[in-house]
């Protein structure tokens, strides 16, 4: 049988980007369809995930794997031959898996604040922001990967954060290069992978989408 | 080498419950040390979970690890030989990892409103823990446990919720059991295993334990 592996996905997500970067990796052909959530969603993503109604939704043979991280897992496990992502050792999986969550719970929603707030709540998020991702620096350390040599999970968790990079910039009028360079130098050797330049959105494109965004929330 | 465990936790963390289970399933010994976190945390907390400085922690030969599912998930895999945890299948394993995900995002938010919360804020809540409940109870079916017929991962996930239900419906002045029976009885039915059973805290303490909480924040 050949595998049928369909991703219902909207271009600007930093979510998405990590199901594309692991199919890519793993040299799997996929169709990709778009949902364009201004104009309302698909009646297959509400099928596919009626618990939240969200993208990115992999649908491999009829049936769906929800939750991008969770995606990237089962992409690992079912195309195991080529490009191991996770580590097999228990430690390091643990390792990926408590960064990933830390980049879930705490990345987004910080993010959003730098273009959705004003005054000292946006002075805190911008502090925080920098905070977040000089941890993650830390963690990354002097490696070239978070994994170690091999680019891997933990790059593909965090690295659709970088098209947005310039979008938080610019709207939060911060610079993130003065104490994140390493991690910057980190975004840059990630986009040299063609899995992960073919697979984020250009940054110029999320800076008007968020543009987009402010306009439809009334945020000024 | 002689493998030395240690779990820092607080008894009545539905978290910590997990990490417990898993390793009595493994027949690990583990040495269990309290962190009464009324009485601030131990520099070994502080330590070993320099992020979120929470409890439960792994300690595995000298090495942390933290958030209890990613702690589920490697004890799985060290003590690979007993009682697997979750299925070696990807589609099995990626919806036991959505829905523990799905018990993490909601469950103890909204059970937190039950005994936090007044008036019509309450009202919701409950309308939305039973709703929770329900949804976990129509993924649970027929079967006797999450994963089929085997308890596993997922019962692990949510069963530290069971010693909590109590608290929730006296302060919250509500009841589960007429529609969530099925859900009811799966909860039953886990206590009768030697693992939960020696794991969960006494539901009475925890009542008394949510009491002490509502005095300590000043809700009446």
């Amino acid at each position: 049988m050949t595998d049928e592996v369909i991703l219902l996905n909207f271009w600007p997500s930093m979510f998405g980007v990590r199901t594309m970067i692991a199919l890519k990796e793993k040299g799997v052909k996929y169709e990709y369809r778009e949902e364009n959530l201004f104009n309302g969603k698909s009646p297959l993503l509400l099928e596919m995930n009626p618990i939240y109604k969200k993208i990115p939704v992999l649908i491999h043979n009829g049936k769906p794997v929800c939750e991008s991280i969770i995606q990237v897992q089962y992409i690992d496990q079912v195309w195991s031959d080529k490009n191991q992502l996770l580590s097999s050792d228990p430690y390091q999986r643990a390792q990926a898996f408590f960064w990933a969550d830390f980049i879930d719970k705490k990345l987004y929603v910080c993010g959003r604040k730098t273009w959705a707030t004003k005054g000292e709540e946006l002075e805190e998020a911008k502090k925080e922001f920098i905070e977040i991702l000089k941890t993650l620096q830390s963690e990354l350390g002097d490696k070239p990967y978070f994994g170690g040599d091999k680019f891997g999970f933990l790059d593909i968790a965090l690295v659709g954060y970088y098209s947005w990079l310039p979008a938080y910039q610019k709207y939060g009028n911060f610079s993130i290069e003065p104490e994140c360079s390493k991690l910057m130098a980190w975004g840059k050797r990630c986009m040299e992978r063609e899995s992960v330049a073919k697979s984020l959105p250009d940054s110029e494109k999320v800076v008007g989408f968020v543009l987009q965004l402010k306009k439809l929330y009334g945020i000024e």
